[in-house]
């Protein structure tokens, strides 16, 4: 696959920084060239030979060159709520803004605005793919092409009105015509968001496990995430809400089970035997007082788990080097163990591993020639990065959004030099704050 | 106190920046302007006159201008071993790297090198005044001083050989020539720093309580770190690591209990009584999995509680932006409540409490007229601080140490525009690298 100074132009080379190619191996190599075209890696490790011609070519001296992030959770559309309410109670937090605000404001075209904030924090801290869920995500898809983003567009489905559905029995109805509207492109792919065990019935969360069986989709869904919700789910239907789902056939391999906070041994066998996939939400679980995800023990089960952030209203930012760090902190104290859930297995919770959890590991979640070309490239050069024994080390516990220098997706320059360049961010910004003084002012 | 045309030029104006003047009040006042001269405050929110001189004038529209923050707890002098080694069991890490390391290493050009990293960073990320505890501290003092920033220098005592002291019996002659050997400086206060009840005799404590006292400084000590050391207290003296400290005779008001992390009501009560203050270190709990200290109960019993970052071998970043997040996430989880410590009572904690763990609420931890001129100016324009309903929130929440764009200390313009004014930033960092470099070498 080289290429050599003879050939077409390559789209981008990055030379000169050290790479991570591998987050399974771990290895950082120094200072080596990785070359982008058609979208795709041709090489990504290899001597850098100025010769190559390349319609640009980024240097990545004192940078770490690693796979884009992949943050398997979220909730894009929320980005225009992000820190409307904070430090209450879950059910004044809910029923005081949450709602309230959602069936007055959320239309499509809040939804796009919400998604381009959203999508726009998250590019410029090195995350290039998301798993999204919420309303209207004809809207997310639309935004995240706007934006340059690789997004997984889950619509939500639950048993009650939504600003999307309001007769909760069109709820699956509803479904059907967002896959069929939502738009055909390289950087989209749709799936369905159940919401809960606890607001989708076991007829809603067969019927949509059926419809994402004959369609080839994810099928995400917050499972066991309070104790409150496991009590619920126990009193209805005499099981914890990952035997329920059990129960129900649903658990399996394109099954992504968001949270799993409150789940005991039993469960996470279950949990492993099905293949289902696992998303850790750390620093949501932590705001909203939910628990503390028994990780390490599923990651001895061999659970492929991933990292999400959850939405701009329970976090409140999007930033996958803080969620890393958290997840690896928040683990060592649930353990009592300071060896627990170490750099390495974070920063491939939050790259390859991701990319398994969406089934996407095919394409994205490690540099390799063939694969897609979403790359991060870190600014590994700040006061508080200084010095470094080891750069995996250092990405987990010092690292922050603001040191994500690049970002390319699909073989597009989407970040660099800090500065996104697809959007308008102050236009972006400027759009966002209308929106939230008028969110304020009726509030 | 107010300035008018007339006068003499002010030294630093800042104007049209929302203004957290009081965190014990915690309300945002927009649109003001802040005087400065004479290393103090003339005014601190007074409409904004184009007609003043200054001999600065800096715009500060989009910015919060708060009070700049105060590190209640770090190891400065470890700044060069920044990451050297993670994930690891106390022991491997205490053992097999830090102690050798120091052992070999530790100097007083050591400790001033670390420093002015540690120091460094610090300001970058908007912390104004430290407390720091290490060994040739005379080192950091200098470094302080060299940056710009304002700090408690407390000389390490341990009833075994340090890089400082090779014969134990000598530490209590060595913090005396310390106390003597100190510069005398306006940001420098000199403390003493027992490093635990586990590494300094009952007559050791008690010996430094007594110079402490007499010189009017400050005593710090580990205290109930690690369930660990609670039992080994237990074992030797019968009694929990607090109570050991009461039976001393040693708590009180200039007495800094660092970590608390394992204390029972009773414990609780006897910090109250005897109005000693507290350290919170969340980030350093969670990654060393010592536990995590009932922050909540202590607020409860008025007990004065600050926040530490701990030092950069333990944490692994310097950043009060991120320890204040931990610090709220942590709570919530422990407490089961996501109402437990609030936004504004975590900002209260890394400002004005802080000043009164330090005792220096007088000079510093607020922006008033008379007081010292310490201040942070944070730019909340960022795509992740977008939209913004609560500063206070946000600053929590999404802030991050980078958000920093300007920093004063005692009047002194130490960082303007996410640049550091007082020191060649690459020369520090250049030398950092190079001193890492013979440290790997030597492992």
């Amino acid at each position: 696959m080289a290429m050599n100074s003879s050939q077409d132009a390559a789209d981008i080379i990055l030379h000169s920084g050290h790479i991570l190619s591998n987050p399974d191996v771990g290895e950082v190599m120094p200072h080596g060239m990785t070359i982008i075209k058609d979208h795709a890696f041709i090489e990504v490790n290899v001597p850098w030979d100025p010769g190559i011609r390349a319609n640009k070519v980024i240097d990545c001296t004192n940078c770490l060159i690693m796979p884009g992030m992949v943050n398997c959770h979220t909730h894009c559309g929320m980005g225009l709520l992000r820190g409307l309410a904070d430090d209450m109670p879950l059910d004044t937090w809910l029923h005081r803004f949450i709602f309230p605000v959602e069936n007055q404001w959320v239309k499509p075209e809040f939804v796009y605005l919400g998604c381009l904030v959203s999508m726009a924090e998250m590019v410029l801290n090195g995350i290039t793919t998301c798993a999204d869920g919420y309303y209207f995500m004809e809207s997310a898809a639309r935004a995240a092409i706007t934006i340059g983003m690789r997004a997984v567009v889950a619509q939500g489905i639950l048993d009650v009105p939504t600003p999307d559905v309001q007769d909760p029995a069109r709820c699956l109805d509803r479904a059907m015509e967002f896959l069929e509207r939502c738009t055909r492109h390289e950087l989209i792919r749709p799936a369905l968001f159940c919401h809960s065990p606890y607001l989708c019935s076991p007829a809603t969360l067969t019927a949509a496990a059926e419809t994402a069986k004959n369609h080839s989709l994810l099928l995400f869904c917050h499972v066991a995430e309070t104790e409150d919700e496991v009590r619920s789910i126990r009193a209805r239907y005499n099981a914890s809400p990952v035997a329920h789902l059990l129960n129900l056939g649903i658990l399996g391999q394109n099954f992504v089970a968001v949270h799993c906070t409150h789940v005991d041994p039993a469960e996470m066998d279950m949990i492993a035997e099905t293949q289902t996939k696992v998303v850790h939400c750390p620093e949501s679980n932590m705001k909203l007082a939910s628990g503390a995800a028994p990780i390490v023990q599923m990651l001895h089960r061999d659970i492929c788990v991933g990292l999400g952030t959850d939405s701009a209203a329970s976090n409140n930012d999007l930033d996958m080097m803080a969620e890393m760090r958290t997840a690896a902190l928040l683990a060592k104290l649930v353990a009592s163990d300071p060896a627990a859930l170490d750099a390495p297995t974070v920063v491939r919770m939050a790259t390859i591993q991701g990319a398994r959890v969406l089934g996407m590991s095919d394409m994205v979640g490690s540099l390799e020639p063939g694969k897609r070309a979403d790359v991060a490239v870190i600014d590994m050069t700040g006061m508080h990065l200084t010095p470094l024994y080891d750069t995996i080390s250092h990405l987990v516990y010092c690292g922050r959004g603001s040191d994500v220098r690049d970002v390319i997706i699909d073989g597009q320059l989407v970040v660099r030099n800090r500065e996104i360049q697809t959007v308008d961010q102050e236009e972006i910004k400027g759009r966002a704050r209308e929106t939230s003084r008028e969110i304020k002012a009726g509030l």
